[in-house]
């Protein structure tokens, strides 16, 4: 396991330039992650940054350094990870997202920012329902060696972390507040078990406390941080739907968990499948969307059934000349011919006649 | 209401011929569409089924013919309607199907067979939430007045009938049996409301007693009846994926309503929703895929809201920008524009602006 760094030499200037960066207002940084990724000096990036526009005096280069040489000294303390722009660490994924964090700080385990990872959230006031659902696609998809990234909120969010826990599995919350503050505070004992193999994520610095703006902005790691987001019991107003939207934007699949549609719980992840997100019954039907099906369902070779040798493959058939062919009577013919149709190995085309699928 | 028919000079040679037609083995009338809406002769389409091929001896003309004509008299006895192909009354939904029915029988009021036809099918095992929407979604159908199609089984069929009957409105139950031999014996009840003043139909002749093949052949009426044919819990094997098949196959709408996605109840529908069948949570849904919007759900006009009048069509905006135009702080901006972002009137477009959708 990585350890936390411990001294300002393994932080050259450029990282607390960055840390700086991660300090100025969100709407300044249009251009940051363009620049980031063409290379241009962070330093260089903040001057601009801070020279665009007037900006009250607080903002100043030298008060953001001392904020950012503080931020490092308080993580250096607490144990935190910090993972910079240009970390070899730094998440390949969110790194092509358009407004890409300039730094991480992580609790844990830096290696859990893993490429092969699915976003799983939904509503905090989840129902049994959406709970059970929540956790049971979050073990089966870390006993797929998945790592599940959430937001640690109440609901459906944690059921998915402690799903993923369930299963030993490795699981990464994403915070609208400081790696080292847990919100809400309920959630600290399952931010600790988190925190043993996966990881406790925010851009924000150490110590800065949770704030409503801060959640949306917080989704759009969420989602850079995974492959495909799952939407699970998302109302009409969820901030999940957010996360999609950023998902959407990022390139990755949107897949959502259907339920009941009489209690309104569900009208945000319907709403989302309308649109052509992916419906998700099963973990095995999120690995397959992501291009990895799971292991042993190649064919079975089995005998072949009587009917269906009896069916020519490509031309149509009556029930007397399949009686003929099969030596069976119509009466055994019939119920035959609509399990084979339930089964989806036959098909009637009208008038009488049957084809092989 | 018509009144059934009582003597048989109102119903000529050719009727018997249809309904003769109707006791030929199914797997022999192939082109009976095609023939009968090229205004064939019933006589000689008859003719050509019975040559086509050895048949047992009860399927000659002759037999065929009186047992038409006991059919028409155990009709008139118990007050049956024999809506035959040339009749103007035959729905015309249905005479359009690769495989439409010669004659239908009907006990009630034949004008239930109505252009304006949803049918409402799914398992016979429906769960307390599945039988609660499919009540529901038939009541509000049956309010906006739609005629609720279904097969008066147990389960999801007789809730849907029971829907529209709680509306006051009009339902249709196609059986799998005679019009005059309810099945299951214990729906006797509802299918004298049912026919109070919508319809019990079947192409089968009176007494003919419920069989398992017939319950398929069953299903392409239910579709063929209506515009659009909606699952409401079909397990994997539900056979009202065969309904929902045979309404592809006419070109007639499916939809499916979600639900849980644990007890394997809804696996059928969901494959549905997967194959491009229509979300449905509400009668709403429904009328607007039938290009049929309810009444009062025109835009209303309220006073902009002062966030998105600082928002200039077209262009984006960072929050700066915002604070000046609208004499809010960035604190305010914030909240507002994350509400307004899930109310999908404004978008993120990353960088920290955002823009009007």
């Amino acid at each position: 396991m990585p350890l936390p760094f411990g001294s300002s030499t393994r932080h050259p200037a450029h990282t607390l330039h960055l840390v700086a960066l991660s300090l100025t207002p969100f709407s300044r940084r249009r251009d940051l992650g363009e620049r980031l990724r063409a290379g241009h000096d962070p330093a260089s990036i903040l001057h601009r940054v801070l020279s665009s526009g007037p900006l009250p005096p607080s903002l100043d280069r030298a008060s953001l350094l001392a904020r950012a040489s503080t931020a490092v000294a308080r993580a250096a303390d607490c144990g935190l990870h910090l993972i910079a722009w240009d970390d070899a660490s730094y998440p390949a994924a969110l790194s092509v997202i358009a407004d890409p964090p300039p730094v991480l700080w992580v609790r844990g385990n830096p290696a859990a920012l893993a490429p092969r990872a699915v976003a799983i959230v939904g509503s905090r006031a989840g129902s049994p329902y959406g709970l059970a659902v929540a956790e049971r696609l979050a073990a089966d998809l870390a006993a797929g060696g998945i790592v599940v990234v959430s937001g640690l909120a109440r609901g459906i969010d944690s059921a998915a972390h402690r799903g993923a826990l369930a299963e030993k599995g490795t699981t990464v919350a994403v915070l609208g507040c400081g790696a080292d503050v847990i919100y809400p505070a309920e959630h600290r004992e399952l931010a600790q078990r988190i925190a043993t193999d996966g990881a406790i994520v925010s851009e924000l610095v150490p110590g800065t406390p949770p704030q409503k703006q801060f959640f949306p902005l917080r989704n759009r790691i969420i989602s850079g941080l995974s492959r495909a987001v799952l939407i699970v019991e998302a109302g009409e107003k969820s901030g999940s739907l957010i996360t999609a939207r950023c998902a959407l934007d990022q390139g990755r699949d949107v897949l959502a968990v259907p339920g009941n549609v009489l209690t309104g719980r569900n009208r945000g992840g319907h709403a989302l499948l309308r649109d052509g997100a992916k419906i998700v019954e099963s973990a095995v039907d999120i690995l397959e969307e992501l291009g990895l099906p799971p292991h042993g369902t190649h064919a079975t070779s089995e005998p072949e059934d009587p009917v269906l040798a009896g069916l020519p493959a490509g031309e149509s058939c009556d029930l007397d000349a399949l009686a003929e062919r099969t030596g069976l009577a119509s009466s055994r013919l019939l119920p035959r011919l609509f399990e084979l149709e339930l089964a989806g190995l036959v098909r009637r085309v009208g008038g009488g006649r049957f084809t092989r699928v």
